[in-house]
């Protein structure tokens, strides 16, 4: 029996949000599996800002060419294989693309990781808090190099990275300060999480409530917004302040320069430094412990908004920037 | 006889470069000195780009109130003291202000410092390489932790500051380009000074000369200027690359915003750091010493572009602006 992929391709680039059409549904055969190839069966996909940059700019990972399959990172499970290292069942990770099957080939270089089964925990946290946001979290706060005491600030707070940035700023007894866009993201954090404040960036006066949340100043920036944003986040930091630069999703659908003033830079002797986890991959495993021993003994919780259905990728990316999901978005394939 | 002090007072906030009238000379009988006080007869100015900036906003000093002193630092010799600390002939350097006279009084908090009398060195490098300039280069640059090989890139190359950081990096093993806006200045910069290349950013190619003269790219840039030079140097950095933000001098006299952008921050997983000599006080005779020591042995040299007259420092503030001078600009008054 001949399999049929469905593949979303990237046919043109969005300016602003996805639009109809940016990405479209095609499908083809599955081709029949060569020597050294395997075939996984997508299941979960992760959804994550970083796409919208990957379909518009060349910048850590080269810019999706039009015409082909949209990058994506996705949980998958072998389905047959002529591959030596993996065997039917296998679950991995990696880059599987916006479609429904993947071919895993030895001599391309490709990005999958097998994963282990997990008692108690569900499949999807091998794209979130123990996949590419913890990781990412882990690292992250690692650089802003948190003390007991310290004031941590994190925007887009109930996201996937940035509620376990928090939650690890609060592991290294820091006050935690959110910031997101809408009351039950910031009762998640507070309630949920343990986060020491949360504060809604929609309100009129949030600045007042951020100010108010951190009478002791602001130690630790972990960006992830950049923007209006971020420029007061700064303006509140106490001199010597770190300022770690994960992401910056208001800059993202728009031509919005999302700088730091220098003159900030100089006068709060700010210390900022950007990150890709790329440069962690030989301390993942590391890491994934850290996170897994964490999550075991409950410091670190999380929560997922599930789209269903490959078809609903587009607006599910488009969600990212709307403020739609809390914690971790993933498409069930 | 009682002595007459010439003052230029702040009379309005400058626009751009200052204009005449925003700082006025106005004449005034010396007072008689109290008990703990001590007269200084100011030599020196030393003419720097931060002056701009006090003028204008409160940063990490308090804006000048208008209608005072001009804040400055200056190079002063005691001519009377009924202050325990100096005698008559003492030579002292500290915020003078833009004065003939400066009377330093015990109860006050000020900041002045006893300087020793060194046979073969002018007064002048007080305040330049031996003062806040080379102070300035000697703490930037090891931030900027220097390794051999590392190509080092210096913008506004041949001012005070940016002169001797070049030569710090040509110590450590650096291969270092600098950035200045005269032909005169880059030559040298190179013949005298031993920087490996030097770009006039004048010239409409510049930008393929800064390419050229850093083949492997840049690892550290000694930011002085901001806005479009630093955003081509910081185009050219490495990845972790690092960016020691001493000033701006491209934003001192516009609203020009003068940022960097947050996707090359991350792209680039750069390291930016502001910096203020002012939390170093404590290791200012250590560095002086070590700036001394690679003076006396031919390894750091200066340069003073001189004005004479104390009327003349506006004329001379602007300068740094128009890019009038060649190293240390000092006002003989």
């Amino acid at each position: 029996m001949t399999l049929t992929n469905r593949q979303l391709l990237l046919q043109s680039r969005p300016k602003g949000l996805l639009a109809p059409g940016d990405l479209q549904i095609s499908e083809s055969p599955v081709p029949e599996l060569k020597e050294g190839q395997a075939l996984a069966k997508v299941k979960y996909l992760s959804i994550d800002p970083t796409m919208r940059v990957w379909m518009v700019a060349d910048t850590y990972l080269p810019i999706v060419p039009i015409g082909e399959v949209m990058r994506a990172i996705g949980f998958a499970e072998i389905v047959e294989s002529r591959h030596p290292d993996y065997k039917k069942g296998d679950r991995v990770s990696g880059l599987t693309g916006l479609q429904d099957y993947v071919i895993i080939d030895k001599s391309a270089k490709t990005f999958f990781q097998k994963l282990p089964k997990v008692p108690f925990v569900s499949d999807t946290v091998f794209l979130g808090a123990l996949g590419t946001n913890g990781l990412t979290a882990f690292f992250g706060m690692e650089i802003a190099a948190p003390k007991k005491g310290d004031t941590l600030v994190v925007s887009a707070a109930a996201g996937a990275t940035g509620s376990i940035a928090g939650q690890i700023g609060k592991i290294h007894g820091c006050r935690v300060v959110g910031i997101a866009g809408t009351d039950e993201k910031c009762a998640w954090i507070t309630k949920d999480l343990g986060f020491d404040g949360a504060v809604n960036y929609k309100h009129p006066d949030w600045k007042e409530k951020l100010a108010a949340a951190t009478p002791n100043g602001i130690d630790i920036d972990f960006e992830n917004v950049g923007g209006e944003i971020m420029q007061e986040v700064v303006n509140r930091m106490n001199l010597h302040g770190r300022v770690v630069v994960c992401g910056f999703i208001s800059g993202y659908t728009k031509a919005d320069p999302n700088m730091v003033s220098l003159g900030t830079v100089i006068v709060k002797r700010l210390h900022i430094q950007g990150f890709l986890i790329l440069d962690y991959a030989s301390r993942f495993v590391e890491a994934a412990t850290q996170l897994g021993q964490w999550k075991m003994f409950g410091k670190l919780k999380d929560r997922e908004t599930i789209v269903e259905g490959l078809e609903k990728a587009p607006e599910a990316i488009n969600m990212l920037f709307t403020g739609g999901n809390i914690g971790k978005l993933v498409v069930k394939v």
